[in-house]
């Protein structure tokens, strides 16, 4: 019965940090066996760490015959004296070292997980991800996640948004009928949100403007290489805006803080996967919907923009302005769904947008319906039963303000990013129609 | 087809800003009608936004009348004179309004929001949630929660942990087969995650220090005071320590960072709540099981702690070492899930702790089993197939360091500190055996 002792975590260097130690001195790592390599007269210790390499240099016979029975992804303890060798990474590496192994010999992996490009396919990655994913080139892409939701909080939280966390059980399929998942509910039926929209709406009258991070989940019946039936989902909503170009300028503060936390947290791991980083401009060029058909010469008719479209709207944006992404407002209201908000003084478009990040749909966005008889209007002209939406429709029965949002996908945002053809690639355990397992 | 049109959010003053205005200057405000009160000679109305109240003084007989029509709630844009009025919040107030009604006039809430009690019971408040929230206690409730969640992922950012995303759809029900929901997913079963444990033990083999805040959810047929069925989880992990201890100063840490979260970012809140925040000590005081039974008088061969025990030991923890925290550590292997640690030498104890906060169980935590060895033997000893659980054993197969974690439920950490019986009236929209709506 006494006080905790005093814990520090293990007294140990991190592989980035060998360099900064004194040569000479003595040094301890610990990590993951991550390759050996066996020469003639010295066998190399490459250990992973979650700072990154370091390299240790065995030369006595019982070192070497002991590491020769610790296989790659054991985890040890390596303690040796430290050695500069601007050959190793960060410029020293450890000789003469003592190996504690922390756990039993590991099992083979299922690829060579040091080779620099994953040897195997898909498949074979996200049936063992618990191992795969240790793969620096895997490992990065999530760290570059990691970073980007930090980046977005920050940005937000100066903004002064409130995090919120909403039901992801709900008792109406609301937003739409098509892609979602029923719960047993203690003997009725409930759904799995698809999104944390009506929710956010509903705190926009409590606190103006919030956000969310979190799952939503689509009963995607399509097995693509877009679509997950988990992913998580960045959303905001604010209150007392002019219109959607409002929101926008929001989302360019997100876009901007996510590009920033990539730069401070997941330098590296952007450096390691090549990705060339965007510059967010200062405010994002917009097209209206009108224009931009006319502009990629598709018929005036045509009520949404297709992927080839959107790809040569992404070319003209980058040459017109320079820019890796581009507003697309005014999408046709038929398109949008019931809390949409229309154009003032011509409603056959809305004031919503999507986002194009190099040619690519990244978000969509606006702003939303916020007086009480558009909604009743709304209600009826899509043959939506209020009744299912009361708790939703009291909100503003009692006063809300001019409001909209949107909603970013984290694994869409990194698959762009690094260049991934398919989202599962830099999703840490992805869930789809044929997956549930790990 | 032009560059946004540069966008600043409505040119508004907060109400908390008033004060800083100089007196004699126009200002515009923007927000609820919170209350109005009609005297013979003026009729005062206050308005509530995001940051506080503000007073606008109202005399001229037309803007009275138009007041008579915005019932409470009714959201408004008021323009006017700054005056200076060390009796009104700020110290200053607005005069000579000019009122915009920025929606239709509202509803008559189900209670009236401007009394600083709130007064209903707890199933009108959950039944109108999206407006009731609106009540400045209410509200304020949740800016603690939000403020926490920044200070917790403040705290694990700065000790290098990665955030992570998990499944929520998982094919077993593997921490135990009760309270699971379960979920029809393309035609097969699947279960709702119940924590996020197995997941961010896998991923300590990757990132090695990770947490994740996020849902999880509990079939929880009974109906207390303290269950949901969804709550927000503050769950960490992490790699390469040498017991439960590091564990316990991680969370420590974590703790140390969401009070200071709210003294950052929620201050206010807490003041109107009358939250007594406490002082983290530099390390929390340890009791072992053993001898918590022996100090609260308890047959030694008590399996658990009661409530009544739990709270005498928080009662002595402030007397003994002046602190509203102690770790219980030690805790009964035959109480603890499959993955508990043993304690070395007495394996009747395990390295787990429960972490007590003012007498109640805030967290539980502890070391994990990291050798593949001991998870055949878990799993013979428990009666696990291990075929159900091949993916996640993959991880220790192929090698994992000393690891443990813990897992902090929001919702309750924020009833205890402000003293609500209910974790329902600290949740934004509460999800029970009963409840599924709004």
């Amino acid at each position: 019965m006494q006080p905790t002792q005093p814990t520090t975590l293990a007294p140990r260097v991190l592989a980035r940090d060998l360099g900064t130690v004194e040569a000479g001195s003595p040094a301890t790592l610990a990590g993951w066996v991550h390759r050996r390599r066996v020469l003639a007269s010295v066998t190399f210790l490459v250990l992973r760490d979650r700072s990154g390499l370091a390299q240790v240099v065995v030369k006595d016979d019982a070192t070497v015959a002991q590491i020769a029975g610790l296989p790659e992804e054991t985890v040890v303890e390596v303690t040796g004296t430290v050695s500069a060798n601007p050959a190793a990474p960060g410029g020293a590496e450890l000789v003469e070292p003592t190996v504690r192994p922390l756990t039993e010999p590991a099992a083979a992996p299922p690829v060579e997980l040091w080779r620099p490009t994953f040897g195997a396919g898909l498949p074979t990655h996200l049936d063992h991800a618990a191992v795969t994913l240790r793969h620096p080139r895997h490992r990065a892409a999530w760290q570059i996640a990691g970073a980007s939701l930090r980046g977005f909080r920050s940005a937000l939280g100066s903004l002064e948004f409130t995090e919120i966390a909403t039901p992801k059980l709900v008792g109406t399929a609301t937003e739409s009928g098509a892609n979602v998942f029923t719960v047993d509910y203690f003997g009725r039926t409930a759904y799995l949100a698809q999104s944390p929209q009506l929710y956010k709406q509903m705190l926009v009258g409590v606190f103006e403007r919030v956000f969310e991070v979190g799952p939503v989940f689509r009963a995607e019946p399509h097995d693509t290489v877009r679509h997950l039936a988990q992913y998580t989902s960045l959303d905001a909503e604010l209150g007392f805006i002019r219109d959607h170009r409002d929101v926008l300028a929001v989302l360019r503060a997100a876009v901007a803080g996510m590009v920033e936390g990539i730069t401070t947290y997941a330098g590296d791991a952007a450096a390691l996967l090549g990705v060339e980083l965007p510059q967010v401009p200062e405010e994002f060029p917009v097209i209206h919907f009108r224009d931009a058909l006319a502009k990629v010469g598709a018929d005036p008719d045509e009520p949404d923009l297709s992927p080839a479209h959107e790809r040569a709207l992404g070319e003209w944006a980058r040459t017109a302005y320079g820019s890796d992404f581009l507003a697309v407002e005014g999408y046709p209201m038929t398109k949008r769904p019931f809390y949409t908000h229309p154009q003032p003084g011509d409603e056959r478009w809305s004031n919503s947008f999507d986002l194009l990040f190099r040619g690519l749909e990244l978000t969509t966005g606006g702003q939303r319906l916020h007086r009480p008889s558009d909604y009743t209007a709304a209600m009826a002209r899509t043959g939506t039963d209020p009744s299912v939406l009361a708790g939703y429709l009291d909100a503003f029965e009692h006063g809300m303000p001019p409001h909209g949002g949107f909603a970013i996908g984290l694994e869409r945002w990194v698959a762009r990013l690094t260049g991934a053809e398919n989202v599962r690639e830099v999703t840490l355990f992805p869930r789809d129609l044929h997956r549930l397992e790990p």
